[in-house]
């Protein structure tokens, strides 16, 4: 069974007609339709696109934030809240979470969901995510993924704390071949509700980008779930990438099932998780600052969920790798055990 | 951020457009629209209201609770069933649960969802909660939440064992200013599925209640989470009422990110759970027998969430009190260690 | 309260109006419209059935899996995910689950969901569950649940690894009474991710199962949740028989609500769990090979949950028996404890 479906796979060029972007604006439609109760604010630039502040100038909510992270995954996840315990032998650790169900985990996550597109623009910088990255490709990813979007509508997702202005939807309009009209942009920055919250529902697609970087074919990942602490919103937005790394690193776990054969798995699962790292070990905050604010001092193999298990359909066998570090999230996340 | 936040909640008049009662109305159309699966009985009353029996001579259902309980917050929050783990070194103990997700926690749970209306007419009595609230006025609280709906319609919810007639109906639309047909009644006993399932629902209401209370000012209440287990339904109402508050005051633990200064959460969140209290550690029907089933007889801090968790949105950082009382839950809610 | 209730009961015929099967086809339009992202493929057979391919040539999806369950029960249970601890003492032991919460139970899952018909025809074998088993009546179950479904449309699902033929169609609609154009057939193998997770959606079915073979009245489960981990699929159909039974004897929890004396339930609840069978503690793969592949060889009373709690509505007292058995899960399902 595994092997039919394993052929086409590596055949490629699965032609998926799936529009992320369609699917996306879909769920962007609901949340503007109930802006007020979801603590979101709409607005539309000079040139027609449409802003959506979830947390500048907004309060924003969890639900907005779930919203948002279903809307991040192309559509092709669900996010729910949950509390899960985290605490080892030395007690209770109970954090308010965010569990994901994903469906074609490559597109969803690596497609659209994962923050492959620093924008730049002048004075204006934000991290963006998305699915509109798909329409204006360009990512080492998307050569190994062969999709395209045939949407005319595009849906980014900014980390920051600038609103975007009309500049910033040109750009975006230009690099995705859309009209500006078509372009929806979501801001929230790193320290707000809707920020933690979005980071949280990155379970999976912090795992699949760490098997991406292994060499590992992602389209193989049939099926994936995972949950993460919601990291409690920080003071600033510096303190807040700490936190929302943290709760990654030392809280997520992940499960994965994969058509590849198990010794593929096996060779690769002991560094998937964050604690294969050299640099695991301390809050991200400490590694950041150690690091100049430099984020491309810190080792990229240390984005990694904190305990993977990978579930191999050919063998029918589990593998797992890492471990939740509850000492880890109480120093990082002080408040929650009694 | 938290700053510009708490300027514009501190000079009042956030200016809600939400109607809770029409958000309610929606859900509640939804539920008479499934009536034979839900397992309740929807009638006419002479005058035109609505009246929806959930549980007097109904069935029932657990998602007849919970989507009443959905209704009981103005369509603000989700309700989830869960199964939730409260056994501390004893070992194993798990309930069959609701998790609460809130946004505009002050007008779902205060201006909606709490019980502060004790309807008696004649002989006739209801402990009367929900949205139709917002519109009688009239309460204490409503004077802190600054918040008017416009709606035409009204939806209540009864915690009795009487069906109401037209007289309740009539009075009821009298105080909420709309005409008798536009007015929804929804009853359902203490002792029944759905009455268990939406005292469960109250952990976030409960622990707003008690800021409140404490003189907190609930509109500084971001984001809100909690869960409570569901007691298994009594044999008799007033059993009913003992072990429902039991799962709150035992049970529940709640989740709040708050705007406020970080010392004057530390001012209050000692005395924030149930363990505060002086009246704590007994059994509720105990309590409630010893005060010659006078209500107001019981210290009325006791009413509080087992757990608290406040997240201050000024700081950053987490402040916590109170624990679950495993004991005290096998005690009121036997049968289910194992 | 209670008694009210039980009384009309035990008069039978309570004359449900539910359409199981347009409940479940509603699911099913909403599956297909959405076929590429839950992975599933539809197609039309000659005769004009529709056919579902949810595992055979088709990849599926945790997601189409969670819908193909909701519509077993007639669209009148929630499948929910979720991540369960399974762990006792010996350690963490974490599986990916499916919660389900379940109204009107004994249509859900008697009526519906259970596996109640061996269907062979010619070739042809697979057994097949879901509401079209309603139809067709003729099940020995069917004399006690009084139940009839006025559908014109047939929705039946086939734990199977050949795709039925029109034939198969026919036989099916004849059986049915409805035209072969409104016949729809989902098929999934055992070893797909759509078979496990429609086979841990089966906790509390098996519940039901095992009290209506002990003679009990299921008409008088009034709620009813329950939860079990979602095997990992196994490399071929005869391991993931035994693994997904594994995950429901030894790691389920049922949790119900019965109208029924307590002793009643005193008299028969310690023979419900699995652990009450003589065949109980082997992985179910060795029982399968010891009987040489005959189901029929093992103990009908093994097919029961891991742990049950019934809560008697009259007494208001919980009765419990089972436990989940960790070691059990551990080998059978191995490679999750860390």
């Amino acid at each position: 069974m595994a092997r039919s479906f394993a052929l086409r796979v590596r055949k490629g060029g699965l032609g998926f007609m799936i529009s992320l972007n369609a699917r996306a604006a879909g769920i962007v439609g609901r949340m503007t339709g109930d802006a007020e109760a979801l603590g979101i604010r709409v607005g539309r630039l000079p040139g027609g696109a449409t802003v959506v502040d979830a947390g500048i100038n907004a309060r924003g909510s969890r639900e907005a934030g779930r919203l948002l992270a279903e809307a991040s995954m192309g559509g092709l996840g669900r996010a729910a809240f949950c509390h899960e315990r985290y605490g080892g032998e030395e007690g209770e650790l109970i954090f308010p979470s965010l569990s994901v169900d994903v469906a074609l985990p490559h597109l969803a996550c690596m497609a659209s969901q994962y923050a492959g597109w620093p924008l730049r623009l002048g004075d204006y910088a934000a991290i963006a995510s998305g699915p509109a990255r798909a329409l204006a490709g360009g990512e080492e990813i998307f050569d190994t993924l062969g999709y395209s979007d045939p949407a005319d509508v595009a849906v980014l997702m900014l980390e920051g704390r600038t609103p975007p202005d009309e500049v910033v939807a040109a750009h975006v309009a230009g690099r995705c071949g859309v009209a500006p009209e078509k372009v929806t942009l979501i801001v929230a920055p790193t320290a707000s509700i809707v920020g933690s919250v979005q980071v949280a529902a990155r379970s999976v697609e912090t795992a699949l980008h760490k098997l991406h970087r292994l060499g590992f074919d992602v389209r193989r990942v049939a099926a994936a779930s995972g949950f993460c602490p919601i990291a409690p919103v920080a003071a600033d937005d510096v303190s807040a990438v700490g936190r929302t790394n943290d709760a990654l690193l030392y809280g997520s776990r992940v499960f994965l099932s994969v058509h590849a054969p198990e010794e593929d798995i096996a060779a690769l699962i002991g560094v998937v998780p964050a604690e294969s790292s050299p640099d695991y070990g301390s809050p991200f905050l400490d590694l950041f600052l150690r690091h100049g604010g430099d984020f491309f001092g810190i080792d990229p193999m240390l984005f990694s969920p904190a305990r993977i298990e990978i579930h191999c359909l050919e063998s029918g066998r589990t593998l797992s790798a890492g471990r939740v570090a509850p000492d880890l999230l109480r120093r990082s996340l002080p408040g929650a055990d009694q």
